[in-house]
């Protein structure tokens, strides 16, 4: 990079309980990039919210040949612990039939219009 | 942003009707671009263009816990008349045993070489 | 576009052999980019490095309506020979149950911090 201004990335995260061989990848990304110094949120949507339901990271582990791994909360705990944000939208609360405060605690709610300001001012936006 | 001109953002579409919880939430993102005056494109892939068929819009409703939501038509219109555009590729028809004779009127067929340029030149690529 | 340097398009495949209605377009659409000359990597997270497995290009066929299509490695081939980087990560082999020897000739390994400065540094990221 020719400029020092901080990268931003965006990771949008998509798949929740539901699939629970694809929900520890971008989680482990966004913590590298914030890892880097990159200014770094995880905008959760469809099924993404489902991860962040009080009771769920500490039970819920990661799907993997052979067995399971580590609970999810391992790998949310080490983004956040490394600045990361944590995004969800109104729509996908709703989606899933849940609410703001079935949430864990630190996570911002966002509309449309401020997800698309984030997408359009970062570096890149990562979606799985 | 420092600059006037307009941002581009390109929404793909992977998911169609058979996955009625996954389908919404990119065209509903992509609205709320339009209506912040940004340039906004849909590119149906994958099994996105199922959306498109004639007769799905009105009939095929959103998958939701506690019950069906609005049918997909409602967002697809909204999308339309912010002015975001409906973008398939041939392969894509292909795949889901389509023809653009099939899709609902408006929508443009690019190759894979007008899609790339169109992301490359894209502030944003927001993938579902 | 302004400028003469070449563009760079990341490409994310999460899907693999568990998909195979889903694993060709995005090695479709990366050979494409190649053909114009921009520098192309595809990254092959979540389930994608199942199909760089050896002996699954030449017998993993896509599957469309009304039949199987091509084999993988038609479209893996094609995108190679136009210049498209095969990317994985550790975290992804392990989750399949895999190692680097699995794969076939000529896939790099590269950790979190390479794959964020990879799509920070391009000029689109876009997943699959």
């Amino acid at each position: 990079m020719v400029d020092d201004r901080q990268r931003k990335v965006v990771y949008v995260q998509t798949y929740g309980t539901e699939a629970r061989d694809r929900m520890a990848t971008p989680i482990y990304l966004a913590a590298a990039a914030a890892a880097m110094d990159m200014d770094v949120s995880i905008y959760f949507t469809v099924h993404g919210p489902t991860l962040l339901k009080k009771g769920v990271p500490e039970t819920v582990r990661v799907a993997r040949v052979g067995g399971d791994g580590a609970p999810i909360g391992h790998f949310l705990d080490q983004a956040r612990e490394l600045g990361v944000r944590f995004l969800v939208c109104q729509p996908s609360l709703d989606l899933n039939g849940m609410t703001l405060d079935d949430l864990v605690d630190g996570v911002e709610c966002i509309g449309g219009a401020a997800f698309n300001d984030l997408c359009s001012e970062a570096d890149a936006v990562i979606s799985f």
